[in-house]
């Protein structure tokens, strides 16, 4: 399906859009099937904070209007969403006025070896270590080469993700997913309000594990501690979780909590 | 004068362009008189590099033609040249093939008050500490949102550059220049191993004061250091150099070897 500017059939974007210049701007991997996206409330309020927190101004109305128009043509895929500051003169200085530029973009859902949610993957050891920027933590922009460097490190596919700490060997997510573990029947997952992309399946997991009455704790986690961990795994929107078979020396069974959130997932992961 | 890209007039990108995704490439911003850019050799050093440092294969020889035949066009303006990694499909692993995209794009010379180069300047205080990544430290890369928030954070026209520490407390670089102080008859400039852009005219500024017997350091930089300092100043390859004459409550005259090294690259600055 073709690509969509502003609600329009499109190719290319402008070079001067500051998207592509700078980096200026957020995106969203959304998975849709039947027309529908599956945690489309979450996708865009991340969404909308990241543009309020870079300054972008949003029309959430003609956006989300837009977005149902292209899923509703796509039927199943996964629907990329850019919104970039649109385009600037020379320099850093923000544009006045400023005309944001909406971008939609189709693909086909990735084929994950289904092995992956069964029997759990095995997790890269990156070197790279993520910066700290607490002005851009959590957020999914457009700035995205420290992800690209880390991917680059790894070619063997016996590793499916990659894990990334920060300066400190704190755990702070995967190179396209975010990490839990389980320790003594907590649930915990990494703040990440120096670092890290607080993805939407993360946070409506946190939402169904505290329904389902499992503990949950949002925290600095070492990389000691997820060594040590009773269950380890990953999850992102689109492939639901993975539990993590191997990491380094380190080897887990599929755990029993990571089985139960499998199905309470079921519903967002099932095609 | 119209975009090029891979040496054809050309007005968009493709969306799929891995620059506009995650800021996947680098970029230099040349000053061009005659239709010969200033610092050439260093601007092409610079990018090569960080072609090498992000594996973003680059024709050098095809790029230089190309950019010497855009600027014969462009006579006198700014040339920014951009190479991005080209298009991706979705996710961070490396295309392959990898097929870069080299864009040429003009403008015309910014136009600065002559009395920032005769009097001096007024350097914001950023609130926004830069975050360290000693794989991307010193690139001139498309990941530039920590330059937007810091750019955004002043709108007094009374300031005409921003001063940015790291986390530490550590003197990083200006917004779109870098930093140099004199202290004890030294010149010293923040080391860019772990954050900043190496910026050419402050390579070129090092190498020429080395030739002028004036000694010169490459170091960590406190804050405090910089107010204590005897002189300074900012320097970019469109301007050459800027004196500082005031920093938060701290005031400097022009100083003797601000002056003398504005001498030094005279002819990279006048028209």
């Amino acid at each position: 399906m073709q690509t969509w500017i502003n609600g329009q059939p499109a190719g290319g974007i402008a070079v001067a859009d500051r998207g592509l210049a700078y980096g200026d701007g957020v995106f969203e991997t959304i998975k849709v099937r039947h027309g529908q996206a599956a945690l489309l409330e979450r996708h865009l309020a991340r969404l909308v904070e990241g543009c309020q927190r870079l300054y972008i101004p949003c029309d959430l109305q003609i956006l989300t209007s837009e977005l149902h128009a292209y899923m509703q043509q796509l039927g199943d895929g996964v629907c990329k969403l850019i919104v970039t500051r649109g385009a600037g003169q020379r320099g850093y200085t923000l544009p006045e006025p400023c005309v944001p530029q909406r971008i939609l973009q189709a693909s086909a859902v990735p084929s994950w070896p289904a092995s992956y949610a069964q029997q759990g993957i095995q997790l890269f050891n990156c070197q790279l270590r993520l910066s700290e920027q607490p002005l851009l933590a959590g957020l999914k922009h457009l700035n995205r080469l420290e992800q690209v460097l880390a991917r680059a490190e790894w070619q063997d596919s016996a590793y499916a993700e990659g894990l990334l700490l920060d300066a400190q060997g704190r755990v702070i997510d995967g190179v396209f997913s975010n990490i839990f573990i389980v320790a003594q029947q907590q649930l915990l997952t990494p703040k990440l309000d120096r670092a890290g992309v607080a993805g939407v399946m993360r946070a409506e997991l946190l939402a169904r594990a505290v329904l389902a009455g499992i503990e949950v704790v949002e925290c600095d986690i070492s990389l000691e501690q997820l060594q040590r961990a009773d269950e380890v795994f990953t999850c992102n929107s689109l492939y639901g979780i993975w539990p993590v078979r191997a990491y380094a020396a380190q080897y887990w069974p599929v755990g029993a909590v990571t089985r139960k959130l499998q199905c309470l997932i079921k519903d967002l992961v099932d095609e």
